[in-house]
């Protein structure tokens, strides 16, 4: 097998390529997600998930870091492909997405989600519903709780309202990185009815520490990353991006926090549009942000408590 | 008034903004479509619209040829902007189309329509269902008369198809440009069993005068232009590049003949992709395509028989 | 109206177009000045006045933030288009600038201008020679206080110079964010003399409370934002990047500070490239910033002090 | 699976994927070969098999054409992935090319070769040493058999000197599109010396029928692909432009000529660079060439005679 | 002295370095003219010298073609840099342009002029005011003969215009690819007035060999490429991109019937955008075509006749 | 001699061109290294002597700071050009690269080595065999002191392992910036066992002072930055980016605290790559880092201690 990131055809981490449907056994599963028609300004997430694919070959398990400790050895990856797509028809390609990501999810201990723009969080959270008490730790400049935008209930602002409409099990989102000029005061307070943590990024900025204390501890958490949760300097491949947002190490430090004092039951990565970022670090970096979180999650046997 | 391309906002010829309800008549409209969720590869031509303007200013009538002559003189233009488009809802997308092109149309000679991809032809055409008789002379790489594409019937391969199921003033259509390795055979068969003129582009390769004798004469003719059909080295930014296509000189006489024989009552330009052509000739090629049609069309009241 | 940031013609936040010498009143009034021949590097600045319109659709208020408080409503807005240019005569695009600029001044509270490179900055100010004790507060790398760079006096290092030279109510500019290998000793000695505030960007980075004690109070102020006064990883589209700039953070709190404590009688962003930055967040980020500024201009009645 | 071509992880044109050695067999096979260090201009031909099987995704047979003639139905592909490639050792390199070149060739009809640079060609043809009376059609700007070019015998420059050093069987080449400034006159002499036919562009463009009739007939072809064989403004994305070259129509004639009249053993694209067209076609384009050309190669029985 | 393309400094043609007033001879000498703020769309034509070094790296005599025919052998070359160019003072530039090409016309046979945009060809031929009957061949989509365009006469609409008011001794004109909507008749009037040959590109496309005959013959020719008479395909890094423009070979051909039989007297490359063309080849085949040109203006001792 | 950063032919800080054998002094040279072929993911810094050459334009000594205090006046420089470099033979390359840093250290008080990718420092390194005790600071995300990577001794993974294994006289590297998911333990314990000091950017981002602490004091050290140190939003153009990197700033105050307090015998910047960093940034701030660490290295006679 080749180390040479050019080289080979692009699994995700190198990991065989399973048939979601078949029989197979993984600790680690990889989705793509590539639906892009419900963001509302620059379109291009179609390509994250082969993208991600691609620069994750820079970031192959097991790692050795600088002290010596080897991490992500002897856990096993594959690689489900994509969802299978119609064109255009949103109900039915929420309802592929939901099926694909229950029949990925029976079959390993940790999903992990290549949007996609937001909106395929709904679907996917939908093959969650039989989790008990099921958390979500979102990323996010944005909040994503809108009931209706531009006439459609089912945009990439809404994915979240749609999930807690349906899912008695979905008890609370914590929200981190919240900025921007405008936000939506219907969606602020049905939020906030519902007890959700709304963590602006002045927050993470000003006492990154107090965000981690308010991070759940001992539930069952799905973790969503809108990589628009960043700063653009650190991401722009991303349709909206929203000036003072998150370094990786703030972002990282969150998902490894929530990683290690929670069960990760998925884990999506969402808003990348690899052709807005010529430079090509928007997917290097996520697929190494994806490793990293993995790393956390107890994957080998260790789990932290 | 500036003739500087870059100065000034960028309506369609300079012309005043109408909104297409309100009170208003010009000869020539122009009105974008900023749709692009049917295509079935690489997004962008909801951008075409604003594109196409910045390039029509590059081309501002009337025009003085080398040989003296004067064309556009005392044409009015009007910019109607664009159709207000939801997001994600296909069908309320096709009905608010289908109405503001019916508003446009009732109030100006000819009306200009700024795509968007094929698909919205469709929504289009339903606006011409009293046109006696009405002709469609289509530049196409490809046929766009598929029946069901990817489990929906609404995407950009199948304007054409619904467009003739449901408006039976819709009588003919000639395709040009036709290339490729692909055809749906069933598509063929339907559009040659309604009598449909299917004009590969070898033909227009290989004889262009006899291509342009088996045009329509002293029709009403809608002028659909899927900038695919030309060569992909003319015309880069399109999503689905097809080699060995039209030169701008080929599309460009066929055009020309059918306004100078026919009542031009409408024109799209479709499929266009600006960010996928950095060097931003597509948009500059095209939009002097639409003045140069335009000079064609009669519309300074000498037209052509 | 439309509120994908795609659609529709793009008018600074979706405001209505009027011409300068025309019968209008508004709040908020843009122009633009797509004017780049000062420059001594890579030119591009004439694109942005169209980039900074279409990129403040994703940003027209008013706006709701996550505190529920809703700003900039009730303001109203107009779009003066772009002062009409000569092509290459420097003497007549300044004195047609400095005409539109007061057409401008004369109708709305407050004057948005969208350069266009620094050296714009001159004619502008020239509008303003009524305005008691006026103060610039200058966001920059540089100084632009250079009597004379490459065999001319009017090039983007000058605009201060010239401004200052021919208008004794300009009493007195705080420039902030000065960096960069080489200065102008004659020029900083100049600014020095006439009691400027030269205020490096180590300070900023250092104790930004104190360089925000140093902004003027209580006075008439007009502000110019050259974009490179923000770190190039911020704002990459800009003709000379000079590294270890403003967060956007900084700069806001500058801008907020100022607009809080003095009336604000104009506002600047010059030095914006668009095509250098190909990611689009330079002008995305910058039309935000222009709207927060506006936010913090006591235009909603409730003036600060 | 799926229709669309950015969805789904990209082999090519979807064949399964097999390992060289393992136990397989097909009509088709891949094998993608990521080394560009010997070119002496700009690389990026490392990342051409990868782009070539995403581009194939828009060209998976069996195609139906305009005609209704289905063609490659039944035909089976495989996919061998890519040579497992040392860093910089190119002795290495070239062993282990010819060493997988073999092996696939052992397990297909008719092995597909997806460069690199085309001093992969030398290495490639070693697998073919035991195919008795072996012809070349090279489309070529450039004759590449130079012995030695600055210090070095493997470049690109020299893959068939080497080639027909080393193979007796090597009978014959047929080099089509030469053009240029400049050419090594002790090369020229060789390869006359040899008996090559030389065929310069201007005989393409004068007389394309001629240049078909002095193909080879009913011998054992390899086809070897230089995309700056065609004209720039049809693939912009290689190294090294020349003016006035190959349409893709001319391209293609001499192609399906040579494959319908001969046996082809092999076929491979080099120096292919995709990051030098930002528009992607040149990959859209040469994974279609590829496509077509297996058309005419009769795979599916009907063998031309 | 390398041959890689991409190493060492990059002068033209990889020529000594001269100051233009220094004591030198060669028989071809390089100026380069880095002024682009006459044009009046998008600029960029300043870096051409710079690309146009870089590109003529890989086109460095002497070339043997594949007749065996070596060219430019024992020409001599030299680089005299660029005009050292205020900023923003066109007055002052024109000076120093003029001056700088005097220096260079009497240190060698034949001036290579790199542009800049097509104002400069005006202070260019000022240095050419003691040539008697100077003919020039403008190869140009458009005329550049208009009076006043913007409120200037010096931009690169009227480079033509100036000089034939100035010079006596420029007796004609032969502008051949003229094309596009729009022309002045008054600059059309007035051009025909002086028995300049305008030839439209339908001409060149129509019988390029009754246009090479209507070129001067046995005349002191400069020669001035507009690189916009080419087709946007060909070369598509220019400001003002015209459809059905000069294919490289008709280029070429006009330009070696004119150098075979006059004496150029100087040649200029002018409207080069590299920027706007990311492929690059617009500057590598431009560097070609003056090499070309070269080829054929007899420097090697065997004049044409 | 122009000031305009586009305008004249590229040297080094306009420094003279010198042949590298030839008779010359200077305080400072630069050398040009364009070899790129033994990276391991995606090439281009072949590219970056010539775009640093050009960057340095706008970073022309000498300096006068915002201080008043004026550096570099009086210090001299060359350009010694690039190394001439065969293609594809690594054994002979690196001969070159030796052979032509020897002859620049005989001529010059420091030298400056323009990359090429990491691999040319051992190549360079080898040319300071005879410097007594010699210190290496080296700012990087990886190591490059692992034995073999792919097959391979001489990739730039291994270049330091190479220079120690051969230089007794190199005593002690310290290497800064270290992060990133994966090391290579054998290469870690080995450059542990040898004294070296590795410096996580952990520690950087924690407490710069200790780290400036922690650099030699009173030795001749070579300083060799890998752009990837810098933080890929600081420093887009480079092979292989890590997030959390240095602040330009952070990157400036660790190299000038090691000139003021060491001999600086050597520079080097490596593992640019122009192409991937479309704003242009990338080599205007490396430009201006070497200028800045020139200033600090005593050179204008005042040597720090």
């Amino acid at each position: 097998m080749t180390h040479l990131p050019y080289g080979g055809i692009a699994t995700f981490a190198r990991a065989p390529i399973v048939h979601p449907a078949a029989e197979w056994r993984a600790d680690v599963a990889a989705l793509g997600v590539p639906f892009d028609i419900a963001l509302g300004f620059r379109p291009g997430a179609r390509f994250a998930p082969r993208a991600l694919r691609e620069a994750s070959l820079r970031s192959v398990p097991p790692f050795t870091g600088l002290d010596g400790v080897t991490r992500l050895a002897g856990v096993t990856f594959a690689d489900a492909g994509d969802v299978v797509l119609p064109s255009l028809e949103p109900e039915l390609a929420r309802q592929r997405i939901t099926e694909a990501a229950r029949l990925v999810r029976e079959r390993c201990r940790l999903p992990v989600f290549l949007g996609g723009d937001h909106s395929v969080t709904y679907p996917i959270l939908r093959a969650y519903a039989d989790v008990p008490e099921l958390h979500v730790v979102q990323l996010d400049a944005h909040l994503d709780f809108t009931d209706t935008r531009n006439d459609t209930r089912y945009s990439n602002s809404s994915p979240f309202r749609r999930a807690c409409e349906e899912m008695e099990n979905l008890v609370h989102i914590t929200t981190i990185g919240l900025r921007g000029l405008r936000f939506d005061p219907e969606a602020v307070a049905a939020a906030r009815a519902r007890g959700h943590a709304l963590i602006p990024m002045t927050d993470v900025a000003g006492d990154l520490t107090r965000v981690l204390e308010r991070l759940p501890r001992g539930k069952n958490v799905y973790l969503s990353v809108d990589v628009d949760s960043f700063d653009p300097s650190v991401i722009p491949g991303t349709s909206s991006p929203e000036p003072d947002g998150l370094t990786y190490a703030q972002g990282m430090a969150i998902l490894a926090e929530t990683a290690r004092h929670n069960t990760v039951v998925g884990l999506d990565v969402v808003e990348l549009a690899p052709s807005l970022d010529p430079t090509g670090r928007s997917e290097l970096l996520m697929a190494r942000l994806i490793m990293e979180t993995l790393c956390e999650a107890g994957l080998d046997g260790d789990r932290h408590a």
